[in-house]
């Protein structure tokens, strides 16, 4: 295996198409792990990673905590809700402080754009973005483009819809760079309040789901966050649904063998209705598998497992 | 040993006596390894267990959290103070989610009834009941059971009294299960408003406490969940110490080596008088190191530690 | 390497200087494990710590886990936001309980002072004051002291000021303690509103820093603890720092190679100016790296890992 000629994992956009494809490969070597009896290796015993969260996310922490088990990293976890964070210390301060405790990696979300980047000019640990803002959230575009390639053999050529509240997705625009890097056609889709300035620029928008997911080889589905939604973006869930969400007769729209994603948590009866996240064509707890081995693969190829 | 012949451990009604025999004989024969300088032993190694808590709880938590790492499982705690709960996701996408991480088991605590057994259905991990609503708490059962029986080398034909909050206490539902099929006798005691509608055909109720700890091989007594008390069940605090309080008085009225319960925490004063918690026949503390070994024990027949 | 012959960590005050400058050796020695690129010794496999936090605490939390995991102890944390503390339950019964479960080691954080004695009075386990009230916080005082004397070279005789909040302060109890123990020439400055009655008989106390600083060998800043300042101790931050902060131009007034520390989380521009806190002489990342080898020498120290 090829050096990873990265230090960090801030984002999709500064990565090369062959990057990608080594993590991903990497991904899909270190995921059978996940199935033996005994589900541990000794990779990166004796190496600290730090995962500080300033925003709230299970799923995310654990599939991080879980990779980090696997590959027997010792890990810290930090919320904010218990933290000093609350006593007023500065981002840097606070990451400089938990560089000074020698960990190899901080796995950092933060609601603010650029935080990691931050980190990553001022501390010497690798830094992993898990989320920045409406910026990246680069593991999961990642891992959704490890499940496209399982089901579909490659992501060159795939018709891929996004869907839903694009202006404050992290993971509709890390998969946007992603999906261009490999070559794969996109077409997003969402209620115009919610449709970023500009985006049109990077890929083709509609305002119709229908048209959206018109022969598509894949459609992944954005959550819709709730907690964000005071601005009354649309009128009514029921009309979001009505309007935006992904029923089993628009799935009909796609091509056959259509792969459908969503980051979770999902919002059912809103922007997918049950039926199509339960049904046969529904990745979405592969998603989570994947989830972890994207993450396996990360910790692997910036903490230098591949040189020992 | 022979084959444990349970996936999960939902509750203490659906198990026969030999299999509690089974779990309290595990429990003896693992509990000197925490005697010993290297509380460690990897019969779980590279198993992983979610720890998923709905209610906070720091003993039992703590409890299952110890023994996992004795056992040298993999464990991952989810407390919904911090969890994507908060999104609105459904107990079963959570679940799922959680599964697809291929934990090895989950366990369960959750303010509604029933919880384990729905993920039981849906999941493929061992799942293990941590307290579901008003339901039951075998692990508690089993361990206020491994104290009995170690103190009075049975539990067939003891004279025993369950004393406190019957209506809330899913403790006091898994004892009576438990009790009832190892063969000991059990008097139920509440003030006439904590009694649950039906019970007296599981076991004979008196509000008398005189009445029911007398003769008593064991007195059990049940914490008044303060929190839950809104509804205004007795009149005062001091007025239910007085009414059903244990205190050294009544103590006597029971057997010379009768063994006083108690799951934890205590409200001093109210439900048990400081005297006799930190009395000679109390046992209390007893309790919290055999739920250690109670909830290794689990863990290992569960995860077929016995067929390594 | 002779045996420690204390069993808790309760403070400075009960140490003699030999315990202090064996605690400081043993450090100095465990430190270079956290610069190898596998972090990890087996020293305390099988013993279990439990940090019991009472109070929220980042980077004194992270630095114990941290030492733990280095040490390969099993850890379990426990912060009350969390716990059955909030159902009422005494500090001992909270403490037994634990006990019960065998830790070989709880460390503990709490808001009133006198806590880790009154454990220690009553529990089995080797008890870590990780600061108590306005008390003692024994592991700041010794880190402090570890940075010291490694850009010192010693501690007898130095001079060293002590600037900032005295009447809240628990880090300036505990290395006023130290530092007059191992022969170190104390100077304290505070405003007259946060020096408590008495103090003046441990060392002399000065409300000018320009007085404190002058031919210092070392400063120490003390956190203005802006959470506990309801009480108009000082007329507002800025008139603070124009009084007591230490500024570019108050550092020349110290000796040249003064050595400058803060325990963090540092509030910059109040008791403390960004030049300085990032500066040629400023420790203060050293400190948070000396915590973890310190953390480490104490957990070995009283966990009998030099008797293997």
């Amino acid at each position: 295996m090829k050096a990873f000629p990265h230090r960090h994992l801030l984002g999709i956009e500064p990565l090369e198409a062959s990057d990608i494809q080594t993590i991903l490969d990497t991904a899909d070597g270190l995921k059978e792990v996940l199935d033996r009896p005994i589900k541990k290796v000794p990779a990166l015993r004796g190496k600290t990673v730090v995962n500080l969260f300033y925003e709230a996310s299970t799923r995310t922490r654990s599939s991080f905590e879980i990779a980090q088990k696997v590959l027997s990293a010792d890990s810290l976890s930090i919320a904010t809700a218990t933290s000093s964070v609350t006593k007023g210390e500065t981002l840097l301060d606070t990451a400089k402080n938990l560089e000074a405790m020698n960990p190899d990696m901080i796995v950092i979300r933060h609601q603010a754009s650029g935080a990691p980047h931050f980190l990553a000019r001022h501390c010497r640990s690798a830094i992993v973005n898990a989320g920045d803002g409406a910026h990246e959230h680069p593991t999961q575009a990642l891992l959704d483009a490890l499940t496209l390639r399982q089901k579909k053999g490659r992501l060159k050529g795939l018709r891929v819809a996004i869907v839903g509240d694009l202006l404050h997705s992290r993971v509709a625009r890390s998969n946007l760079w992603l999906l261009a890097k490999m070559g794969a056609q996109v077409v997003l889709c969402a209620p115009p309040t919610l449709v970023p300035a500009g985006i049109e620029a990077l890929a083709p928008v509609t305002y119709s789901i229908d048209e959206a997911v018109e022969g598509a080889d894949a459609i992944m589905m954005l959550r819709i966050q709730l907690e964000r939604m005071g601005g009354g973006f649309f009128p009514s869930l029921r009309e979001y649904h009505k309007r935006f969400g992904l029923t089993l007769e628009r799935v009909r729209r796609a091509k056959k063998d259509v792969v459908i994603l969503h980051p979770g948590p999902m919002n059912r009866g809103v922007e997918i209705a049950s039926e199509v996240a339960d049904g046969p064509d529904s990745e979405i707890l592969d998603q989570v598998t994947n989830g972890v081995a994207v993450r396996m693969a990360v910790l692997y190829l910036l903490l230098g497992g591949g040189r020992e």
